[in-house]
Formats: C-alpha cells, structure tokens, sequence
C-alpha cells in the first residue's frame, strides 16, 4: 500500500484548490498510488491525523471542476511553523511515524514560503534519516507573488485580474461627479508590491486607471504624495490613487507608525488603520478635497467569480507535477513555472531546490518602477498582461456560484 | 423637430446604463423622435447645455450591449436639487428656455429620490405654465432598493448579487483557519437594510452565509451584539457578520457617534470611523479574539462584471417604457416595477405618479426581520432571490470587462 498525503497551508487565494484538484488529479491517474488523503488544516491537521479521504470526496470530474472554483483552501490552513529538527527533532519524528501508520509515501505540500520552509525541513529530515521511501514536495502558491524559483505564482493571476477589473471599475464610479475628489486604494502586499502593480492593468482597454501607484518597494514619504496628487489634481476632476499596504519611510517605519501614535480610542486603545486610511485622513487635513479610501481586503484574494482561466489552468498544471514529481521519486523540491515569453505567452514547468524558495521574498525589481517613484514600467505591464487573461468558467446556481466543502 | 434629452443622476450603480440604453433603444426606434440627446452630469449639465450626440455615440447595437454593461453613470451625475419652483421659478425657467432653444419635447430622467424630486417639481412647473407639448418622465434606479411606487429598483439586483457572491466567498476564506474569528463586513445602506439583507443569500446553495445579519432598521445595541457574537462563538470558529452602515441606536445616534467621541487624530480631528471598523474595535476590546473588518464600499454599487441578468434585463426595459411613456404624452411620472409572483417569477412593467417615489424611502417591512433582531426572514429570501438570477453577458478584452466612455 503506498498512499498520497496533500495539504494546503497559509492564504488563501482563489486557485489554491484548483492545485489540490491538479495534485489529485495527477495521483488518481497512477497505478502507484493508493489512497489519497488530504490533511485538515495543514501541517496541523497531519500531526493531529485529521484525514479526509479524496478519492471519495473528489469521485467525479465535476467535484473536481467544483473544486478549482471555490475559493480558499477547502481543506484549511494553518500557520504553523515546524522546530528547527536539529533543536529539536520531535515534530519530525511525529510527523513520520504517522507517515508510518497510514504507509504514507508521498506528501505534497501547497502553500508559500512558510510551507515551503517546512517542505525543506521535513524533506531534509528524512533523507537525513536515510529514509528512501517518503517523498516530500511542494507546490506554490500565493497571491503576494513574492516566491523565489517561479516566474510567478498560482493565486496571484486571480487576485491581478481582480484587482485590475475592479479598477477599471472603480475609475468609470469615480469619474460621474465633476468635483475634485481622490479616491485612495488600498491593496495587499506587506513586503512586496506585485499586486499594487496590477492596477496599472486596469488601463490595458483605454481607460485611465489609477493616476498614481505607490508600491512598497520605493520608500514613501508623505509629502511628496501631497505633491503628487495636487499635481494630479490640476490635470483631473477624480484622482484615483492605488497603494500597498506596506509603504513605508527610508527607515522601515509603515505609514500608520508615521502619523497616528497620538490616536486611541474611548478604551484608550491605539487605533489599527491601514495605509489608505492614513493617506485619506492626510488628503483630507492638508489638501481638504472630497476624499475616501477603499481596502481590497479579503475580497482581492478570494474572488473566484472572476478568477483568470491562466491562472486556474497553471494551478492544475503545479499541483499535477508536484504529484509527478514525487511519484518519480523526486523530494525537497518545489513545481515551478520558467516563462519563455511574454508575447505570444510560452512557459514551461520545472522544479526547483525548495531551499531556493523557503523563507526568501522575491520583490518587484527597481526598473520595473519608474524613476518619479509612482509609477511601473512598460517592462512591468508585459510582465504581468498574460497572467490575467482568460476568465475561468464558473457554475451559478440561485443566483451564486457554486463551491465544494471537503470537511 | 422633436428631440428627447435624457440624463443620469445620483450615486452610480452597475445598472443605470442598461436604463440609458433602454432609452436610447425606445427613441432610435420611434419616428416621433428626431434628435436623442444626453446632458452630461444630470440636471446640472442640462442647465449648463451640455448635450452629447447619442445616435453618434451609440450607432451600432454593439455600443449599446457595451454600454449596458459599464459600471456607473456613463453620462455623469450630480447632486443638485432645484430650488422650489413657488419660491423661485429661475431654474425652471431656464430649463424650458433651454429645451425650448434645443427643440426638447421629451425629458427622461434616471435616478433615485432626489432625481424623482427633479421629476415632480419639473412636470409640475411645465404643467403649471400650461406647456403641452414637453413631457417629463422619471426612470428608477438605486443600489438602495429604497424607492416608493416600484416592487424594486434598477441596480439593486446586481449589487444584491455581487454582495450574495462576496458573502459566500469570505465564508470560505474566513473557514480556513480553526481558530476563533470574527469577521464583520459593512454594507451600503444609511436608511435602508436591502442591501445588507440580500448577505443571505449567500446561504442559498447550501453555504452558511452570514451567522449574524443587522439591518439599519433595527435599533442597534452594542451590548446585544456582543453577547450575539458570543452565543455564535460558541458553536463556530469562525463568525461572519452583516452589518448596515447605517446601523443606531433608539435615539438615532450612529454607531461612530456612540462610541468615538474621544477619538482625535496628531492634527487634533476626529476619526470618522465606519460601523464595521467600530464594531472591530469594540470585539477586540471586549472580546478579545482574532477580529477583522471589511467595507464593500464602492465595489457594490460598481461591480458590473458580476451584474444580475434580471436586473440589466429590467433595467433596459424601464428606460424603454419611461420612454415610451413620454411619447405617449404622459409626464410626472415614472416607470416602475409591479410584482406578480416570486415563484414564478413575473413582473409586470407599469408607470406610476413621480411624486409617489419623490424624497420618500421604502424601508425593510418590521415582519421580514427575525424577532431576535439579526437575521432576515423567508419573506425576504422569496423576495430578494428571483432578483440575483442570471450572469449578464460580459465582454472582455486583455482580461478585463469592456466599457464604453460617452464623455
């Protein structure tokens, strides 16, 4: 008996499941593998033994379409982060002997740097233990995009063409009242501006999209912004301005660090706001136009009505050669994706050294970024453009689109 | 020479250009109208004079599709209500002098209350100064559902939809972690809870939607919510809540104003905190567990790419019929909505007096409520459900929705 384990951990994002749907795939195709078992919650759920078993869940082809259209990981995540196994090798020594009782031999992790971290321990950990019938791989994800080893990663195509329709959305709103207005949105990236970039998509069809891009890769100073969109608002009525959630100064210091340290609350609490709500306070202080901040929030990263087809084919295509890759007796290595070219679009699949992508950040390069600081380059849309096109198909039913629950 | 001028007024919805093409279609295919003019930015524009060509703008079919499928009013709002005509006729006097010089015969106006106010003092005055021959007709629309004389209103259906579909995507992102949350997403609404309601629909294919939903018509307790959260805490790791922006207390009071009135910024102003970013404060105060907020802000009145095909069917059927009504000679009055059945659902188009739906609000009925106070009723389900049916046809180009600029 030889059985598959998969997992997913960390973000969500919208394709997360369809690379479960590709490593399920992959498996259910081979005569070498037996049962298919997905771990509840991630590397937690595995040491806790919370199985489910796949190959009854996923039966049919159309569990398995369902499956690529729902968002989030349907079979959890968790944030756990594995000892050090030369500290202590306890987890490890757990984590095999359930490899052991359910004659696991194949474990496929998907998930982003933090999982990429404990497919390199656990695979480090087994060979070191001259252990040659257990095989651990990664398949990536995340819609940070911020992971080495990949031209880019599934979840983050989904989240762009989001981002970049909702734009394209958001600027046709704003444009109806002709009165000076700035409209400041807020999109995810802590350390890394990929998805802020995408909102420069929003004008591939004609339409003006965001006047100014502040990514978290140029440190940002205040009053350069204020300058920025007066001179904006010299030209435009409506200045619609797109921002990562991580800006900050030269010194590392996030934007609400910079002005709010004297704001609590009736509780005395200090108050929590985001990038956006800062620079809206700060519009509306020192320039006093109409002004309003807007976060993408959660919405960016699990909308899988509108998630890119070429993102949802490359997740099934990862999760399908991570599988293979394991079955082929390969472990401690990541599926990746190597782009060809940008136009017409070529990729192919390979797979990398997982060390390659445990724990670093792949953040937007400096050219891609225009030297006034608010702005991405013509290099950056090129880039970008193949990973949002296509829209995916979807199943509505009553009015919504239909999702699988695996627990 | 007998020309029709139509415009678009208050805030912009994912529907109000379907009406606009409705219109353009019921007088392109009418020999009784010569010329099909557009005011740019409402009525403010008509009595700036100016006017765009529409047979030129939306010549072919395919312009006309585009057009019912951008977001928000592709001829512009404003926010200007006239001065009342017994006080000071001036602005109305202008208006006729302006259609008069235009040779316009036939006025259609598209928008909520306030715009229905525009209607009624407009009709009035031309009926008063014994005009025949200038017909002033009003067509609905509001993401608020709110308007009076109509079963719903044109832009209610498809924010309806893009909030059932959000819902049911954050209730798979929000599952993933197996630890306690709370997650509480604010909603459009000042006044009315329509908007807030239709987040139950997110249970309809089986999900579990929002455990708690508030509606602005309910008097809101903060006390009652937290031991809500806690009952709800108890049986689920993870609590979704709906809430209206315009949730307050017995006395009127908003949210914000309960409990912030302490809260400055470094520059000495008050924080203008929504209900939701309130209510995420006082969970992580009181209760202390993992809490986020979320605004659907404008991406629920914008989100055309996710559009109710019921409700940009309906749409364009209204601004036929407002603008049939005209050149049948009716005026003061605005086509609207009568409901046969939900199931079927049938509806049946009708005209009714503009004064009807003029600055008045049709709220949540108090028995489509639940008597606990934070849930909706079956009534409502059979209500809202008929109105999210059907995706609208979507063209895209380089991975984005399509939209057309008329100005």
């Amino acid at each position: 008996m030889k059985n598959l384990l998969v997992a997913q951990s960390g973000g969500p994002t919208a394709a997360i499941n369809a690379t479960l749907a590709g490593v399920f795939q992959g498996a259910v195709c081979s005569d070498r593998v037996d049962n298919i078992y997905g771990a509840v919650n991630g590397i937690q759920g595995v040491m806790e033994e919370r199985f489910v078993d796949l190959r009854k869940l996923l039966g049919n082809t159309q569990d398995q379409e369902l499956l690529s259209q729902t968002p989030a990981a349907a079979l959890g995540s968790c944030r756990l982060k594995l000892k050090d196994p030369a500290k202590d090798p306890s987890d490890f020594e757990k984590i095999i002997s359930i490899f052991r009782k359910h004659e696991i031999h194949y474990f496929i992790y998907i998930g982003g740097n933090d999982s990429m971290d404990t497919v390199d321990k656990l695979s480090a950990y087994v060979s070191a233990q001259g252990i040659d019938d257990i095989r651990v791989m990664g398949a990536p994800k995340t819609i940070d995009n911020d992971l080495m080893g990949t031209d880019h990663c599934p979840g983050f195509g989904s989240a762009a063409k989001y981002i970049a329709t909702t734009f394209s959305e958001l600027e046709r709103d704003c444009h109806v009242y002709n009165v000076k207005a700035v409209t400041i949105v807020e999109v995810m990236g802590r350390n890394a501006g990929w998805l802020t970039a995408a909102s420069s998509l929003a004008r591939l069809n004609g339409g003006e999209g965001p006047a100014l891009i502040y990514l978290c890769e140029v440190p940002f100073d205040p009053e350069k912004f204020l300058q920025d969109v007066q001179e904006q608002l010299k030209i435009w009525d409506s200045v619609l301005v797109a921002v990562s959630e991580g800006v900050h100064d030269a010194q590392g210091r996030y934007l609400s660090e910079q002005t709010q340290s004297g704001a609590t609350d009736n509780f005395g609490h200090s108050y929590i706001a985001g990038a956006a709500g800062v620079l809206e306070q700060l519009v509306r202080d020192r320039i006093g136009c109409k002004v309003r901040s807007i976060e993408l929030n959660l919405m960016q990263r699990s909308a899988a009505h509108i998630a890119s087809a070429t993102d949802i084919r490359e997740s099934q295509m990862l999760g399908r050669k991570a599988c293979q890759c394991a079955l082929d007796g390969k472990s401690g290595r990541m599926a990746a994706i190597r782009r060809i070219s940008d136009e017409p679009y070529r990729i192919e699949l390979t797979d990398v050294p997982v060390s390659e992508s445990a724990n670093a950040e792949k953040t937007v390069p400096a050219e891609w970024i225009t030297p006034d600081g608010h702005d991405v380059t013509p290099e950056m849309t090129a880039y970008l453009k193949p990973l949002i096109q296509g829209e995916s198909p979807v199943t509505y039913k009553n009015g919504i689109p239909c999702h699988i629950r695996l627990y």
